[in-house]
């Protein structure tokens, strides 16, 4: 099968790795405005050559969309017109926007809206790794609107990710994706700041920091070419965790300045059960 | 050298093991009021035998006061009135309330006030790992109050561990500590319950939670027995930086409802910048 790869960063780069050792691609055209990334895409093998995006969906059997949301949502219309019976997907963070762009288009049945909850702090071709999706999740949206026979061929090949896959309604996917993804990436981007902003004498923190900071800021090094995109269309549910998360947070400060550490003690008691969730996986 | 060790969980063990495989200590004395933590330490090699805390004291040539902060709070002075000449370390993550504790002890002197700065979200003496200090920094407070000789074997202790070491002012210290580490468990906490009470379906969470989630919860699963008497000792200094993490996400969600995404995008390009800090570990 050949495969048109719109977007050759860290996810795109990473799907082709593993679909070529697969043998699921036989071959990859990528197409990036990028000229640097693309380069270096096809030199380090994921791709196998470049093309324009009419004559790369033209070639293949089937196009991932790997670009930040907010390219996938300009693209994504442009990319169903240009279709005949190839089937599309997109790794998006959001799927409730991506889905309303197309809605009525009349090629719609062939864009099977998944995300792929994977991914590093990192990006750019350079930052590919192999089996970054084996044994994640893929959340496939919507998938009533597919006909049968497209949405089987978007499995196979995130069984090819050996992938776990699970359907959502769009709408439930962005609210749990404002949870458990959009919302840590919001408290680390902050946590970072709050730091830096403080701690004038970087040399301090750059000595003192230990494993736990490390890990809390981690994703601070995440781009802002990707994330401020998937804030923008999942804008109302980010904003309703941070409330909360902003809430949870003033209510640690009000028992702080009350001294009531016994319900402070309760209230991380009750945060530790995140363990049983987590060790579950 | 005989090595009275109270507090036999992940640090204390940790410290044991190391100091043995590097011939410092050729005997750990374990003092614990938790039997089953004791039991397990020797099971498990890393002390020698149990004794009480007059007699392991007493047999020993240096004690190591590994417990939580308000335990060390209270042993502090009831250890220095029972050495002769030995001399005794602790392992706090705050320093200005223990020292401040002996301030007027004829054996202030003995007591070298230190925080190694690492450890993980375990506890207990089956969690103790090996190198689990290398090349991590170690902060010694106030050594101007301690005698040249005194000082001289705290520090070799601490470069069997292959540490760095650093010397701070207590009050110094206990506000970056603050910053690099108290609020990074204080956030982590904090998304976790914000998480654990809006998400009821635990089956959401565990299945989409991917490494982004788990690497910012992870601190969550800390002891509330080791972290409330940190905060509580911290308290002033935590709260200010707690002040400054609320108004830095404040500002974020000021950002969201103004849809602001271009200040959004800058902010995020100077949390971006933690990548400097981390990178030139």
């Amino acid at each position: 099968m050949v495969i048109c790869l719109i977007g050759t960063g860290l996810i795109g780069c990473s799907m082709a790795l593993t679909l070529k050792q697969a043998s699921f691609a036989s071959r990859v055209i990528g197409v990036d405005k990028n000229p640097m990334h693309l380069d270096k895409a096809i030199s380090l093998g994921y791709v196998d050559e470049g093309a324009s995006l009419e004559d790369g969906i033209k070639q293949s059997d089937a196009i991932v969309i790997a670009t930040p949301v907010n390219i996938i949502a300009s693209l994504l219309p442009n990319v169903l017109d240009l279709i005949e019976d190839q089937w599309v997907i997109d790794v998006g963070s959001t799927k409730s926007i991506l889905i309303d762009k197309v809605s009525h288009h009349e090629k719609r049945g062939h864009y099977v809206a998944s995300h792929p909850m994977a991914g590093t702090e990192f990006s750019g071709p350079e930052a590919a790794i192999p089996n970054l999706f084996q044994n994640k999740v893929v959340v496939l949206c919507n998938t009533m609107d597919n006909p049968k026979q497209i949405l089987e061929q978007a499995v196979r090949l995130f069984e090819q990710l050996e992938m776990e896959i699970l359907y959502q309604d769009a709408v439930e996917h962005d609210i749990h994706a404002a949870y458990v993804s959009h919302i840590s990436h919001i408290s680390s981007f902050a946590l970072a700041l709050t730091v830096l902003e403080k701690e004038k004498n970087e040399d301090e923190i750059f000595k003192l920091a230990s494993g736990g900071f490390d890990s809390t800021v981690r994703l601070a090094k995440s781009s802002p070419a990707m994330w401020v995109p998937i804030f923008e269309q999942n804008r109302d549910n980010v904003l309703d965790v941070l409330d909360e998360h902003i809430n949870t947070l003033a209510r640690f400060r009000s028992l702080l300045i009350k001294k009531d550490f016994d319900a402070f003690y309760k209230a991380i008691e009750k945060a530790n059960d995140i363990k049983r969730i987590l060790q579950a996986k």
